[in-house]
């Protein structure tokens, strides 16, 4: 039987779930090999709807930053800024080692930032910023605190905790510590954000 | 005429200087022959100190560890413990960029975690426990943050900062936030670290 038009979008949908989680593990040295077995196709069909690794691996992206993106969104209505603020941060702290080995993998198959791809980071920098903005203007984000260094926070606890191998408590003690910093200063009328 | 012994001890104190700067600026892409002609010496001369470029970086490697842990221990006598360890902490991050490339460069040249040269990023965690406990005696920094996350900050803003190629400005408001964090949980006396 010839595979149907809905066979052939099952089967995309399906490479591409199991490559992000795939290459969210095993970084570069995952394989397209090892995709296609857990997707249960032939790799043939792998190529024919990504015929490049590359390919494969921008498409893992763009909608591992889409979703990230369309969460930011929900959060925006959020009736508590602070809360939704806090707490997506840290869901980009516990997200970043899968991403980066993604983002690793996709550069070492030649991907680089000039890439379609990479324009999914500025769309969620720019996400996460509006959520900052409305924590902001709930008074639980001091009000002198800019994306620019609030972002750099958010990438490096991102990559020391990727980078370390920090193990859940102490992300969430170093996290706390960052929350704090932007809770505490000027600006800010709650103390701590022990709920988000 | 012969080179004596005070010219070899010269060269290679020049070198490692060199090497220094060298590879700090430029990471993997600069060259053992970049050093060698900013010495003012033969290429020949500083295989002759060290036989591979692996063997220059770890040296380099050494000398910067050995530098940081120094001006930990001193600092380690100060009168005011809280100024002590946040100014540290920032002299740690503006280090960070060329730090990361001469060990970047190392990497690239075959040096591995398990070489020598790593022993010295311990030493200098354990150097960097000690200015934070002191500042905990004093009252300076949350008595409930333990060195794990800390270093973590550490490790993160400076990889932030390297990696987004950080103005001084960003760079200044992130440690900002960081420090009002340490400082102003619970355990911790002063409320910001103005004066560090």
């Amino acid at each position: 039987m010839e595979p149907t038009r809905a066979d052939a979008r099952g089967n995309r949908a399906r490479i591409l779930e199991v490559a992000e989680e795939v290459f969210g593990r095993g970084g570069s040295a995952a394989s397209t090999e090892e995709v296609a077995r857990l997707a249960g196709v032939g790799i043939a069909t792998v190529f024919r709807h990504y015929p490049t690794k590359r390919a494969l691996l921008e498409a893992v992206l763009v909608k591992h930053f889409d979703r990230l993106c369309g969460q930011a969104d929900d959060l925006a209505g959020s009736a508590d800024p602070g809360r939704a603020f806090f707490g997506f941060f840290r869901h980009l702290v516990d997200d970043a080692a899968g991403k980066l080995a993604i983002i690793e993998a996709f550069t070492d198959a030649g991907g680089d930032a000039r890439d379609k791809a990479d324009h999914r980071p500025l769309d969620l920098r720019a996400a996460f910023g509006v959520l900052l903005a409305r924590a902001q203007e709930a008074g639980a984000v001091r009000a002198d605190a800019r994306l620019e260094e609030v972002y750099a926070l958010l990438v490096g606890v991102s990559r020391a905790a990727a980078h370390l191998h920090l193990d859940e408590q102490v992300r969430a003690r170093a996290l706390g510590i960052v929350f704090d910093g932007l809770a505490c200063g000027e600006g800010a009328e709650k103390s701590r954000p022990e709920d988000a």
